[in-house]
């Protein structure tokens, strides 16, 4: 299903950079597998000014202003506004210099620039990323409907079948707009969860900062003051040694399925509940039949093959 | 607030058109006091497909196919779609003959036809009225939050705040969109909800049709044609003797705010609740302070008024 | 059903008082269409320590010391306990001198003297009064089934259909356990709800206060102490000029039902919902069969006609 | 904490047999470690008539008529009844014949029998075991709240922390009635959850199957019997190739807690949700801080362990 092709896939990143976002866009750009059409913007980890604007910062630091930021939803459908300043800092990216943007953000609204894009282009052609909360990819499915049959594939990172961290059983993205996460989990495109279960597989070790560190170009510097806020956050926070570097493991999975392994399994969305609100139920029993379902969860990381395409992405963008 | 001026209020119809659906584009079409801009549709008393076939129809009986119909939302933010079809019949307009629309539907979907309208207009110019599920004027706002300071007003027919039909304590309307109700009501523009208690006041009685029946054109005809059908399906699931025709009743609040009667009251949305899903909850408690709330509820209806207009308007549409 | 005979209506009445119970338990014992067999205290107004030494020291001011006092429920089955400070005071029934008890407390539980009480009579003979939060009966209910069949009728004050005063539609009993008030709203007895629709046309007027003070006694004394309290605290914290004495209502009901008029109606509690919880749900919609329902509403209070037998009952105690 | 003592454990079994509550009534009266004082029984895997009858009929298999059983709640505190007639048969303990029960009832009601017991032993002497929906359990605590502070320990068979088996996240006991559920895990005694993720290691392999089988005696084949049925029903119902005989590991937690290892967490009961409701929630986040909290899970059996102690009591049973 999501093999490797001669064809590079086109995508568009939906996200909240935000650290490990900024990661997601390197090893996107920085992937021959990978077409990057456009990177829209979702308030998340910070505001979507904030956002929008790292979001330009991380393509001038990959010089990459080619690639047009189309900024995104404020706020989520229903809930209020709550940013992880905590994890990700005033800024949504502390830990570095942000250069400012050379290019403006584009004219189109995210939600509009997702619906036009995959509407032009050839049904099963674009691949759609979500590593923010769903607030642009449910209202795109909502503004319209047709974009559900188009897409080739959704790919979310968000939720968990066993693990939270916001809490103990939901994670942020989801948390943060479930009830836009459950229009996107139900729409029924062929849906893949990559989930705190497979990300916090996904740690930034030493080893991993030595390998970046080793390339001693300016991006691998801000890859490294990135994991260093990122690191401490973690620790303080969270009760991790290193940091689990999640959005990533999207664009892994979409340049080598095999380095993020998947199962089948029915997956909805809880927006109510007292203590499951944002949860990601996957239907795991042995005698459910999950062949009919398109929705799939990511289980197992091969980290060394994970952590190898991103130092490579960072040596690929100079 | 909404006094008679110079100018006809410019407005946008969003409905679903629906038996009193058809009576509030008539008012709005009959009414020097209304310019309808647009109508946009939305899945409600029937699925889009007729509900916008419908809107078509409707204008082509007014002879007014110049207004341009969109085509909006087929489903609810979250919740399935259900239809209301003891009370519509299964066109959504049982009871008449629909002439074939002679012009087509308008390219632009409905929530960008909303959104680009009122920001292409002045600030406090446009008046968003909504008579079906709210679905469209949700996502406009969340696909456009700036539209929320530029409109002048919104208008809903929908909820009440002591009554319901399709549960004790929730109105059709809201009920099913409570998602997509609750983000209009919450929004921060000024809210006019036009609920049950008001519009069980618009009884189409037997000296209503007969005022109707003397005017002798094709056009009440048509209106006959849809109240036969409108009282017998209120006759026999809702326990009605004459048939309250609620959308109409909005549009009469913006011609002549003396015909229906508000108070201003903090409204809320529930969204969950066992019993109460789709209720719109109206602070009326003697303590509460109301004098800083955008929202207010319309308590009482000037019937013979009411009727007057609606009467003139079919007068007026020849 | 519930006309006068010529042997007393045996009740237990559970409570929290509360100067508004506080004027029930003296409605009770000063009336001869109804004989007290006890009372249950459950915590709501106050602590359920405090609302012990209340009912105690109620029945002392009436010099009924004979009539027992079963310590009941300390706190909700589910939600958190949140007593009425604002309205009872410190005490639950500031503004009067509490005279020490001289009996003790009976040893029995409150739950189980309601059990044992009900078996031990026969069918049909005793009525439960409820006018604190409905912990203890729902208890009751649960632990023995059988007392559904075997009371003669259940009557709450709490609720209301189209009043609230915790929130915009929840009345504080229910509001403060509305678990325990659905089991008894769906219990299946026979059940008359006094609500605030019928309690607020209760008022301590001045004039009612003249007729209680005219008589003269420490009672009357005592009584105009609560009524004095009362009202400040429900000109403070709701926004009346006289304050409603809503328990008594429910005796008033039993005494002569002319005097409390009442309307058959399908009732349920909402035990979720994000505005609605704890509100009582009536369906009062037209096309709504109620004739076989359990339940009833009260709708209209004669007010001359209860506060005579108030008077009349403070009077007779002396 | 609960280690081996000179003294056996003295436990009430609230139960609702089904086919390894009855395992479970075995292993309790079959060590010497434990000692049980009476079977409070609860509706659940069948209606309460039928499982009372079960409880006496293993009790006389196990020619124990001496330990008294108490007829418990009928329903849930808020849900309705649902049976697992699935799993456990029309009669509650399908696939071997019950001997008529030769002593009656108790006269005691399951909650008052666990209340009083409780009471009068000594602080931190009962154990209550729970193997059914908590519902006696709830009203125990909330009928008499100083039994929370007097047992020693609660253990629940229920629940589960990555397992389900009702639905994806909720397992029956717990879902079957999640209010008392919340009740009893939000005491504040100190209680094990032995939830699906360990009875699910807890399987009746043919190998168990054959060492019981050469005990060659009545008790022997009754269980056999019994297995043989519950085999079915979950290869049937929840593709198992082996039957999880999860209640008896709650009194092999007691017997040998290195048999049924634990670990300390956060636990709540979610009593909402739309996927989750019934979902028994441990915080396993790694930031957490475990330490103070009341609750644990159990994690790992050590099977064969855990099966010698139910062989052996079968043995010693005779």
């Amino acid at each position: 299903m999501t093999e490797h092709t001669d064809h590079p896939r086109r995508i568009i990143l939906d996200c909240d950079p935000g650290h490990d976002d900024a990661v997601a866009i390197m090893l996107a750009l920085g992937s021959s597998a990978v077409e990057l059409l456009g990177v829209t913007t979702v308030g998340g980890n910070q505001t979507v000014d904030k956002i929008t604007r790292n979001a330009q910062s991380v393509l001038e630091v990959c010089r990459r202003q080619d690639v047009p930021v189309h900024r995104g939803s404020a706020r989520p459908l229903l809930r209020e506004v709550h940013v992880a300043g905590d994890i990700h800092g005033e800024s949504g990216l502390d830990g570095v210099e942000l250069p400012a943007p050379t290019v403006p953000v584009a004219a189109q609204r995210a939600v509009e620039f997702i619906v036009e894009t995959v509407m032009a282009a050839e049904p099963g052609e674009i691949t759609l990323v979500g590593t923010g909360p769903l607030t642009n990819l449910a209202l795109a499915a909502r503004l319209e409907p047709a974009i559900v049959e188009r897409v080739r594939e959704v790919v979310i990172m968000g939720g968990g079948y066993h693990e939270g961290n916001m809490t103990p059983v939901a994670e942020f993205n989801i948390w943060a707009d479930p009830e836009a996460a459950a229009i996107v989990v139900d729409a029924g495109w062929e849906l893949t969860m990559v989930g705190l279960d497979l990300t916090h597989q996904a740690l930034a070790t030493a080893e991993v900062e030595q390998e970046i560190s080793a390339l001693g170009t300016d991006l691998a510097e801000f890859f490294l003051g990135l994991m260093g806020f990122f690191r401490r956050a973690y620790q303080e926070n969270q009760g991790f040694d290193d940091p689990p570097v999640h959005d990533p493991c999207t664009i892994a999975y979409l340049i080598d399925p095999d380095v993020v392994r998947t199962r089948r399994a029915p997956l909805r969305v809880e927006t109510r509940g007292d203590l499951t609100r944002g949860m990601t139920v996957a239907d795991l029993r042995p005698g459910t039949d999950a062949e009919d379902c398109r929705t799939q969860i990511a289980t197992e990381l091969d980290a060394p093959g994970f952590w190898r395409l991103v130092v490579d992405a960072v040596r690929v963008l100079g």
